[in-house]
């Protein structure tokens, strides 16, 4: 079982790829509540150099407080991410599937929220 | 199987568990990089009023290094957000168990980096 939704985008850089998702996901109605620059913290904490890699917290309020009401504890899942890889030939999107991540968790009314979840960041990662 | 490891803090505020959640999380090593106001979002987002609910997300550089090395993609679980929730007597403290979030993901390697996280978390929760 895939736990991401990906895809890849040859030839493209970074920075280009970062503005592209973020109008994505705000066509699906998610802003990015967090964004962590994965490169840049590791270089500071532990002087290492690794390929460009962001994650995007991305939130759509509405989704959020129906999972939250059916499972108060759902946020230690959230926001849902979607990373940025600089790979070989460009960048790779990769979208966390919450179906997949929240497999541990056993409420069916917070996996048919996750499955809704899903699918509207299935169509941010297509719209990019 | 539970995907949170929790303990209660009756008569608290949030105030103090957010500053004792830092200093218990600072003692193993784990910074955070993130944090979500839940309820100032959804107040903001939507004009709903909920209870006190704060996301941390939490970072061991070097064991985020790690799990990239053997899983790339793993980014999409990380950080490990460690949730602070108003419950009817005070406050209730949530991390994430990592590795029950991350079985979807089939791989053995991530696993045992995983296992030795959710220690240092355990261990973080019980020192707030």
């Amino acid at each position: 079982m895939s736990y991401t939704i990906d895809r890849s985008f040859p030839g493209t850089t970074l920075a280009e790829i970062d503005s592209r998702t973020r109008a994505a996901l705000a066509g699906q109605g998610f802003g990015v509540l967090t964004e962590i620059n994965v490169k840049e913290t590791l270089k500071a904490k532990l002087d290492v150099d690794v390929p460009g890699y962001v994650i995007l917290g991305a939130c759509k309020p509405a989704m959020a407080h129906q999972a939250m009401g059916v499972e108060p504890r759902v946020g230690a899942m959230l926001p849902c991410n979607v990373i940025l890889r600089e790979v070989d030939d460009g960048i790779e999107v990769s979208a966390i599937d919450p179906v997949a991540s929240m497999q541990a968790i056993d409420n069916v009314q917070l996996h048919e929220v996750a499955g809704q979840v899903r699918d509207m960041l299935r169509k941010a990662v297509e719209a990019i």
